[in-house]
């Protein structure tokens, strides 16, 4: 048993924790906190946690935090957590930091899209991007995991196998991404009120995302050059769930049972990525779980590869994923807590 | 042809009635002014009215409305009207007022709920209740109508003609609303983000609503003796739509058909209300309409009554019901742009 | 560990009962079985269970089903549990049945709302109503539950205390609930079309719903003399989720303290009903839980008791409740696989 | 004023078409008939349109329908008009058919998508495709009209202007739509069932749906030579509304103020097709109207143009531009009853 702390618990992603981690069965969650203006039992704040987590939610104090757990999840808006990731680290403690302030390798791509200088760059050098299918062995050495993105979850997920492979034309890469709202975070915007958003679909930041730059930092890493995706996201009138359309076209003639089987190889001991067969894809598949289902239809005559990729946004594009890194780090089964 | 213009013309009974009064055949639109920070095109602010209106929307300016239009709509917030109702009416201007600031006959009710003082007695005294089912002769005669609130809309119309006609007890009557989003204005708050909305559905203002004490005014101004109904409103999961299930203790012993009947009587020339019969009832028959839908159900064994009183909140419950009341006091004909 | 299996698996209380019993510590799900034509995974029915359940969904036999389970739930439609309980009894098993089959102490109730005869009577003097805060000890030593209607479980919570207790008018308590979409069952009606749905809220079935009866037993019985309460259902578009507003006159003149007073008592060891207190009561509280949350209001001018009572439809509504009666059935400990 | 028969009344676009025609200046609706077994008045089918449209709804009997209107709206299912049309264009009607039966001017394309051999080639070659934007001239003389399908006219829309310009390479169109779900017209299918759909997102048909050949066949005729685009629809929880995110590799170097000079001057003097501007393109802008959106998004690195493109499905997708065809077909202003 160890103890945890999650810090930026008020939050869609903070909430999710407290959830798969009060029926973790290796760990106890013993500290809350929050950028709040008092201290406040967390069953007052989210009333649903009424006889389930009696703890406070405390004012953000790091270094009253680090007598209080082992290992903290940093759930806190970007550029926040670097006034708060030296101080845990310095005391050995485990941390997985959610936003994306240490998901640049590179800092100039960090201050370019985030728009704030990056003041962590020791810190930087030693995390390790959380996707475990891909860097599972570095996940387990490290003490420090700077968690991805809910968007490049899913398309870094559904791409690398045909990247790795070859058998797509990397300059060819269109990603047209649908997401729910929880994505967005928990703000008071006039943009998310209810019936704005009810009702309606919206593209936004068509071409300028600031997910696109994690996308493309992480595939260029894998195909050793550079890749620059189209990222295309959608708003849609729903909680929860990304699906990812994503089209790529074939520099080598396959066939669809070649494409299913390279995609089944590459993930044929993973246990959250299911290679799904079927006439329809969808979110409800992966709903409330921390799987990343992903399918697959090629078109022969068009030489065109498309990949349908799902996640729930808060689970494994968020919260399941950083308890999935947290499960590899400690030594826990991989699904602990998330099944 | 009268120039109207609209007060408050950004929020969600603002677009309404310019969605409306685009379409009226008597009226066109000349003046737009809103509480921002600039004036900007409406279509800048609604790209959706793009080559349908071309008119700047205005930082309120009273003296210079003046000129511009015979006739205003106010769809401002509470408590704002009243700052701009004065100068309008002394320039002998109609002005149809969509808050709550000149509803209620007394003083110190509005300014028991409101919670502020009301600075313009005098006008006060001068405005009519705009329900026309029930006072169309006032409306006729009047240059200004403080427009009824979208529960007390419903409310009102649907246990009128049993309160008048004395088949229930006045003592008894509960109404349980369920409403829409949109019946909350359009305003950044957390509470209505999307989802804190969606997939959830929440009593609120349990018997301290605001719109009690206008339902109360006008069933105990009715019935001439004092009414006191337990008001108790629900936020439901939709854009739009009111639905009221009001019980009623019966104090005559009479069936279905008779209820029925009196329904029936009371409102036989009503163009906008419907006494309908069937096995459900629901908002859908009203959407986007100003229909007021009224269905009854009677227990002879429990002696109670049951109306369910349906409107679509943006319009029989505001702007709709504003331009039903434009169209009374111009000597229109009633329907005019709302069929 | 004892072997379950579930007999109507395909329904959503089928799903639900899968969802929570492969993470219930001391069961294993050995035998799923529905009305279809032909033998299939249960991963090829619902996608989302690949890789999560390796089970075949069968033709629906009970002689077979006899060896393959120690405890079996029935999520069956109304009527067709009558055909298979009887066998399983006799062979010992325990059965705790969804359905309405062996609700009603009076076949003559069943045969008249239901509108078929009931042809075990025999059974049916063993069945145990599985409302655990009322009857745990009766529970305990069964092998027959039935399972308490989604609606009755939200009314019975929300009621008993004060019935009990005498502070309310037996003849005049008014339910008036707000349901989920899910609560219908999964069916191919255009009534539940999508956009039938969405964008509307709809009151049906007032004073005849079928859930109505089984409330006024329950209450009847505990009361000792006869309850025959206005039961007013109202569908929401929402996927789950019950929220039931009731109104009783007090027969005592009491205060809010007192009254809460009353309801934290009679609920205080219970593990799955929360007494809570806010200016709002919204289902969102019990959302994916097994919990009943109940607030009260209280007026004491009008002598008005008003309950809100909230729960999940498929959790303490339908499944969730089953499982608890299956931990006091076979004495797990309650909460097991349920927090 | 012109007599108007609506064949197909009790589905989506035959409902939208009541709407619209009820407050259409040039037109009386004389005739309303549907597959159903007997006849009933409109207003039991439809309680909403209690009041405001007093007609029967008989059983579709083409004989009897040739006397009772001028112009005939058929809103019936694929494969249905076949049996309707011959008969009424001998009697010398005008006919506006809004499914697919006359839309390609290949039976064998026809007949290999919808899977019924096509028995009417005669009317076939009559036809008009009515995309008022393409084939206006041919609109205004022609007494039959094949209305479009909601998806092509987004897309035809779309890519017109690039593909007529020569900007873009014709084989590498990808058309990602996302559609609400009335688009589906109304069935009672467990597939849309409302918690089937809502709180999810799914692609289907990827490359497989039947409104590829037709998008397909404009293109091809537009462009002189075969164009293939790949479509690939998406479900969305919400009634109405198409956006669709068209993607298109560039052929000439341009930059945006090019591309929007040209779609711009494309579009210049049609009523219902606006070119906008701005951060985010959504299907709110459009519903409940009869525009078609087109927002453009070029990336000069990647040399790609996005086009976003957005309809309300059930008035520029279907009932609204099959009264926009009307109206050129009898001389009347082309913004009718569509303002």
């Amino acid at each position: 048993m160890i103890r945890v702390g999650i810090i930026g618990a008020t939050g869609y992603a903070g909430e999710e924790l407290m959830k798969i981690l009060m029926r973790h069965p290796y760990v106890r969650i013993t500290y809350l906190a929050a950028k709040i203006d008092k201290e406040q039992p967390i069953d007052e704040i989210f009333p649903y946690l009424k006889n389930r987590l009696n703890l406070k939610c405390e004012i953000l104090d790091t270094k009253k935090a680090v007598s209080k757990a082992d290992l903290f999840f940093l759930a806190l808006p970007h550029t926040v957590s670097i006034s708060v990731v030296p101080l845990l680290l310095s005391h050995k403690k485990k941390v997985i930091d959610l936003s994306a302030d240490y998901r640049f390798k590179n800092t100039s791509v960090y201050e370019k899209w985030y728009k704030v200088a990056h003041k962590d760059k020791a810190n930087l050098k030693k995390a390790v991007y959380g996707l475990p299918e891909l860097y599972r062995e570095k996940i387990k050495k490290t003490d420090f995991v700077a968690n991805p993105g809910c968007y490049p979850t899913a398309a870094i997920l559904g791409i690398t196998p045909s990247l790795v492979s070859g058998i797509v034309n990397k300059d060819s890469i269109i990603v047209d991404a649908k997401s729910g709202v929880t994505g967005a975070g928990r703000k008071a915007s006039l943009d998310f009120f209810y019936s704005e958003i009810n009702e309606g679909v919206k593209a936004y930041k068509i071409g300028s995302h600031q997910h696109m730059p994690e996308i493309n930092q992480e595939l260029s890493s894998l195909a050793d050059k550079k890749v620059d995706v189209m990222f295309c996201p959608h708003l849609i009138p729903m909680n929860r769930g990304i699906l990812e359309t994503i089209y790529m076209k074939l520099d080598k003639k396959i066939n669809y049972a070649k494409a299913l089987d390279i995609y089944k190889k590459f993930y044929k001991t993973e246990p959250f990525v299911r290679i799904v067969e079927g006439e329809t894809y969808s979110t409800k598949s992966v709903l409330e779980t921390n799987f990343c289902d992903i399918g697959l239809k090629l078109n022969e005559d068009k030489g065109l590869l498309i990949v349908i990729s799902a996640i729930d946004n808060l689970l494994k594009g968020a919260s399941g994923q950083a308890v999935q890194n947290m499960n590899i780090m400690c030594g826990f089964p991989e699904e602990s807590g998330l099944l």
